[in-house]
């Protein structure tokens, strides 16, 4: 019997009418002869309104106690996922993070999955029971306190059972109708994927596509379990990602990112293990650096330039304002009122002349370049603030995504 | 250093100001010198509202499920006070109902507390944390499923820890100011009792009266921890629950239960055995019973009545149905509107006179009595159900309680 992991987020268990249709759904796909096992997020708003009131009581919530407190979300959804299911006739088995084994480390509120221990899950599949984890949840083994997955954690909960149990899919539904070429609210006539390779989405997702996160389609890949991204609110099919896909796109998608910002230490002198030496600092410091460009030496100096999330700058630049002194550079400046455009395709490995054409659309659109960074199957390119958007339009109007390579070595 | 267990009810935590002020409360203690353990239940009419989305979701959702749902109501409650305690400078630590070693049998929704195990609470008091204990939750260790301990349970969890870890007071917050002699809705001018034994407090339990369950009064009696049933909107002092009080009152409370029915079993053959058989039978059908009453035999015959509440009158209309053919019984007939009235008083052993004195002023009053039961500490009468509070008034007029009788044993 094939297993399937469908994961159901916060807007498909809002209320008690949709907690009910996702039963269906669920029910459904039991019948057809599926084994199940369903991951669902917090209901709607829950986990803002828990925030708000931990708000009110302190200044600064202890992370601990915070992920006690947000952990009573999924409880409550899955619990009544169950008891719809049961009216449903089929017999249901709600399992916290605990329960079903979810090991994580220590990191309250940005755990990551380190085991998945235990045979509760797999005693309820036996059972015939759909089984119902606490999606975004787990437990530290060495304090067994409970701990929060972070962005993206429901996902991550669902991807991982089903690598954990050998999948046949992993069903993520969301409220969109699966992977477009481009963000629907910039580019209305933007399509929808059929598919796409792990690689392609995991540079969609690092280039800010949100409808899924790197962490989840790195398991995916790591352990080939297909994902379908899919909406809870229709039956039609969404898109499917994973390793083999029929046709290399030589443009898949496009993804943007306003949510990072350039820090640039000018006036470093150019000498071996200088670059080793700064991004040591800033990784000791938890900074993540994504892009990294660093100009041509002039009179023996250079500027170093990266992009970081908005919410590191402060700490990226305590740490290049100590280096300043230390390396002998003569300062640092931080550019917030930047974005990051992304086009990502398995096909460019194979079409020469890709890179030369993103860059004379952007010129002839009057979009200025500040910073590009490339890997074999995608080009990203910092830009103002201010003409992301734009620059998302002239791109998906030049390539006209996906667009399917006519020669794919 | 002297332990003590606090436990502040639903509406001490509805919201957030209370939260905070609950918060005070217990930072004021710990401040003392005292090691603190509190326990709390879900804020307000969270509970409700959960019971209601389960409603809007099942028909009859299971009750495993409905435990997993309502637990997170202190899982809540619980991690807002452990914040809003950090930032009154006082570490806190939550701990759920499994994490604190609280075991119970497997009796979803109505769960009975079987030991109280692990070391996590006492390792936090050793490190100096208040430790927060969820209500209401424990877990049956041979499933590890979560269960929950129906009416009373967060006292119940209170008492229980109190017992387990030799408190040497486990104070009861509630939204009254401790017992008092009478329902103040009923009578305006009753009045709060100072302290009360052990024995009278069960007996005014089990007569109806509603600020402390029954199981928690015999917690603290056979450990004889004393209880503090006291305020949280207030700073004086409530009603002490304990063993010994310095004076005993020939009646210091008059409790009232109108949730009971009262059903008689006609035409019973008097034979040895027969009251066996029918209170076997009931018990094997999980029937709660009562007072029972058997008249007088004429021609060979008995009737033979009892009480139960509400909510078992089906399956004890069913069991003497059964009864019926079985004994060759003429009938059974059933009696929803009736209330019980009871009178309790540790002084009573020593005082004469106290039983006919009752009898006569309902008499007097022209209200009639339906069933009398008696223990060395309690006179209960069942009336009619729509005289019920003139009962009240006119015992507590008569003995204008707490009389304190002049000489004790």
């Amino acid at each position: 019997m094939s297993l399937v992991v469908q994961k159901y987020g916060g807007t498909s268990v809002a209320d008690s009418t949709r907690i009910k249709a996702v039963a269906r759904r669920v029910a459904h796909t039991k019948r057809a002869g599926n084994d199940v096992v369903v991951v669902v997020s917090a209901m709607g708003k829950q986990t803002d309104e828990m925030i708000d009131l931990a708000n009110q009581v302190s200044a600064r919530p202890p992370a601990r106690e915070m992920d006690m407190l947000l952990t009573a979300g999924e409880r409550i959804s899955m619990a009544l996922l169950a008891m719809a299911l049961h009216d449903e006739g089929i017999p249901a088995l709600s399992l916290t993070g605990t329960q079903a084994g979810i090991l994580t480390d220590s990191s309250h509120g940005e755990a990551k999955i380190t085991e998945i221990r235990g045979d509760r899950v797999s005693q309820g599949i036996a059972a015939d029971q759909v089984v119902i984890v606490a999606g975004f949840q787990g437990v530290n083994p060495d304090s067994m306190d409970v701990t929060t997955l972070g962005r993206g954690g429901s996902d991550a909960t669902a991807v991982a059972l089903a690598a954990a149990h050998s999948a046949t899919v992993c069903e993520i539904y969301t409220d969109v109708e699966g992977v477009y070429t481009a963000d629907p609210r910039i580019i209305p006539d933007a399509r929808k994927l059929d598919e796409i390779s792990y690689d392609e989405m995991l540079e969609l997702a690092a280039g800010g596509a949100g409808v899924l996160m790197a962490r989840s389609v790195e398991v995916g890949r790591k352990f080939n379990i297909p994902l379908h991204v899919r909406s809870s609110f229709m039956e039609r099919e969404g898109t499917w990602v994973k390793e083999e896909v029929m046709e290399e796109a030589i443009i898949s998608g496009i993804a943007y990112d306003t949510s990072e910002a350039k820090v640039t230490l000018r006036g470093v002198p150019d000498r071996p293990g200088v670059a080793a030496t700064i991004f040591q600092k800033l990784a000791d410091a938890k900074v993540n650096v994504d892009m990294i460009v660093q100009n041509v030496a002039e009179d023996g100096c250079t500027d170093i330039s990266f992009t970081v999330p908005d919410s590191h700058v402060d700490s990226a630049q305590a740490t290049t304002t100590q280096l300043e002194s230390e390396l002998d550079a003569t300062g640092t400046s931080v550019d917030t009122d930047v974005g990051k455009v992304s086009l990502v395709g398995a096909g460019m490995r194979s079409t020469l002349g890709v890179a030369a054409r993103v860059f004379r659309a952007l010129g002839d659109a009057g979009i200025n370049i500040e910073m590009i960074s490339t890997s074999s199957i995608r080009i990203s390119c910092v830009v103002a603030k201010g003409v992301v958007e734009d620059a998302v339009r002239v791109l998906h109007a030049e390539f006209d995504p996906p667009v399917i390579a006519e020669d794919v070595g």
